[in-house]
């Protein structure tokens, strides 16, 4: 029987310790700026036992793991006819290539690279205004981690805003092939602040919850009853999404090395889902070749190891 | 708890009414002269109790199923040095595309496209003649389904040579790159015999039971002990792999819909692995526009919906 | 000896009766709606003899055709430092593709397609406001042709700023690799602008006769001295700029058909230059699969077979 | 009145003493081991009339040069239909490409990358045995030159064989598609042969006047009459496709600077015509970026400021 909190902490020891840490994202400030000696874990099971270790309830900006929330909320207001307007296949290409696009007549190839995200940030806009969808997004993830005090960083999106050029380019493209409803500024408001979601390992760990316990959101005490987030056929789904998808051209990679559902963010994060055993989140900001978290990706492989949660050995 | 004998039964019965059965693969006569209404499954569970419908005892040609077994002799001949000739990462495009490697210097994406497959073949060719490999194939197959009748159909791999333009076309490609030892000839011999495995859905799911079962094929007989093909952590990642790669461009809708590690092959087979749980073959040989076999699809999809056996709910 | 103005006349009575005219571009009403029976022609001699047929008169949207000017004035600004942000290659893709500027970090191929002649506006705008760069460029094109009332149609540029998603797209991917130095949006209204210009056949041919005529504009009266322009060698390089590039992904049809350096329009204009012969416009508003002038194109083949000016034919 | 024998003679002095002379091409043992200190250069005129300077007579590998006259016995063979199989647009990619290929189903782009070569190749060798072909290649390559002493370097043609795996992997490919009617080893067989050409620069420079003189070839002596090749047209569109297509992805980047139509080698030659005026060969082995001749264009871009040789100013 694996002492999971021993685990957890020795692996935050050695991932301290680790000479090559990767190389933050250098684009914005926000995310340019943060300590690359950062680390944090934290590992929910099922009958809530949290571990934590390192820097677990530090916030860091979650950017593209917020692709897995505004998914699931996407697929709440339209069901599968999302899928006529974004595919589920891997992209085999990086995570803002344009070039699939043109091909492929302005609809992208997942709900979880760049372009991907944005229209369903324009499905989940619809007629609302871009503040009021945030709010949305702002109350689910709230709702998910029980916790209120998770807020967009502004001057992460903010900085955002100002950069995107390739998000625009994106964006302006779909919305030549008539995939994007609303105005290419609103949608992209409404994704950057999203993106923009900061969010501690514990958080984002409590927020993955219904992902690992087939779409329930387990209750707060030992009493209270789960609720029902999505059903168990769309959590399967979901995850089968993030194990082929979740980290761009890395999917392959990840899903050979740790062979669990993830979803990887520029901000070195990572929400990983072990179903019917944890809900596990990793932080260090530095990123590796692919953009995604050199030692978030090294903390999971070594914490699939020690507790032989691959979903291709159901133990 | 689920009659899985009915479960398997009632699904070939469903299967033989469907209308919309696909098109078979329609280059060489020996795929394109199969009768469309063959359908054919077969289901083994951990402890050997096998569940066989429909044609699941007529054979038909492998193809790319052939593949996982390739892969698995590959990593056992050079270990993990393969993947500095051959990726892992899905690929985005059709199964025999040249264009991903011209923009990645003669690298397959994964083992599991033509061109990796075909870098895998030069692999096992080794020094041998491609007669020797095909023997050492053709005896890895029969140990591992424990049936000394598995036979290359040579009308079949004889007409693949004829035909076999695109294939001549990646290996001279990638032969350019240097990441070809043998002569394209020779390595194409061998992996056009390959593809040409002609193996029933019992036969097929027997094969794949080491990758159900941690890395051991189990015993003939309930006593005797199991055999170790491959280390558990090797079976994993096989079965990563093919749960990001084992249906072309159209692996992301496979575990979507699905949710289990498979590889289908454009004769219409499909072998799928429920981990730890069951070895499953089916073949119908009509195939859907990403090649991929239509009903055999469809049949694993009704399979996994009535057992619950995704990977991402072990139950 | 050729009577040239039989000739034109001739010409114009074969393409007013042609049965196959192309369609107009079909994405904003100000050339949708454009009568697809039009036809002018207007060709200008060295001495400043003109020889007009059909609606030589009629002002129509020279949209790409403004390039040649665009490309001039920058030249004339920047000099051949232009050449780092823009190549002088054909591009092989359609005018508006994306693909390339992705491969090629955000560097247009030359500057007849879209991307090129954006950053080509770029350039020309500087430190300027997008009304004080359109007031520029006017003057430039009404002192080439010698005409004061040659305007922008401020409809036109209207629509398609409000269409103009690709180009939006074009211009955000280019400022992510900066290549653009000013606000898209600025860019964009200046370029939309240019391309907005509405001109006759004659004015048009009257604008170009500095690029038959080694760089210089001829005078006003047969007394009158010239104009320098460019210098001969610049004239003879924007003519090889608009031999390999000038239309599109059909740059190498319309030099074997024609063999005249000739920039084309989505309004259904040509610009063709007879080196030391003739300055050639013609105009007629359906487009071929490549988005020339169907008509257009014909006429110039004629001419060239009746006349003999084929560059590749000095005569 | 320029003194053209003087300026031949000043330009080689000046390659002689050129400081970046590019670099040989280094697949074959025949390309790599010529001395790249090598200079040559041959102008013929419309009289006859014939400069030679530096290494005029000196036989080397003319490669792709051959590809202008196997696309002129083409057009012989079959006429304008032989652009069903191959199209006549700049390709924008490297010579040895084969991406455009997949996308345009196996129709190369133009007759002077390879696999439009290869093409015309298999055009060329109908029925016939290669040795025939290369037989009658000869023959006619001998005929423009007036000189029966040109023979093939058969260690050139045999290197090639061993070492074209990306022909041969273009040759495959167009194959799958149809669009080559005889065996791949017979086309190349023939392919080979033909690039291995080898010809001093005053017997390319003699073999090209029919280029130059509206497709006629004059006589060998002054009262002789002239032979004529093709027709003027066909002369001149020959001409359009060097221009445009002749330099592979440096087409566009010779029409600015040298401004004539030309077809370069891997060899370090380049055929160039200026119409009506002359035909002039140029050879130094070393090649620049995009596989021309490095000091071989620098001395066309000389000799055409001196002479004023342009095709965009007949002068």
């Amino acid at each position: 029987m694996v002492d999971l909190s021993a685990v957890v902490a020795e692996i935050a020891a050695e991932m301290q310790a680790a000479p090559d840490r990767g190389v933050p994202a250098q684009y914005i400030p926000g995310l340019r700026d943060v300590d690359p000696a950062r680390f944090g874990m934290a590992v929910i099971e099922m009958d809530g036992t949290c571990h934590l270790a390192g820097d677990a309830d530090e916030a860091f900006s979650i950017q593209s793991i917020s692709k897995v929330f505004a998914l699931t909320l996407a697929l709440g207001a339209v069901g599968d006819q999302l899928w006529t307007r974004v595919g589920r296949e891997p992209s085999g290409t990086a995570f803002n290539s344009i070039v699939q696009l043109e091909t492929e007549h302005g609809i992208p190839r997942n709900p979880f690279i760049n372009a991907g995200a944005i229209v369903v940030s324009d499905v989940l806009l619809g007629r609302h205004e871009p503040r009021e969808a945030i709010g949305e997004m702002l109350r689910f993830v709230r709702g998910l981690a029980g916790e209120e005090d998770i807020i967009v960083d502004r001057a992460v999106a903010a900085a955002e805003m100002e950069t995107g050029h390739r998000n625009m380019a994106l964006a302006h493209y779909m919305h030549a092939f008539g995939n994007l409803k609303n105005p290419v500024e609103r949608v992209l408001g409404f994704y950057f602040h999203q993106c923009a979601l900061a969010m501690s390992c514990r958080q984002l760990a409590l927020a993955g919850r219904y992902l690992m316990a087939r779409g329930v959101q387990p209750g707060a005490t030992a009493g209270e009853r789960g609720r029902s987030v999505v059903s168990p056929q769309r959590a399967r789904r979901i995850n089968a999404v993030m194990m082929t998808c979740g980290h761009y051209d890395g999917s392959g990679e990840f899903a050979f090395r740790v062979g669990l559902p993830g979803k990887s963010g520029v901000g070195g994060g990572i929400l990983a889902i072990a179903p019917c055993k944890a809900s596990i989140a990793v932080w260090s900001p530095g990123l590796n070749a692919r953009g995604n978290s050199q030692l978030g990706t090294l903390a999971l492989e070594r914490l699939v190891q020690r507790t032989g949660w691959s979903v291709f050995d159901p133990g």
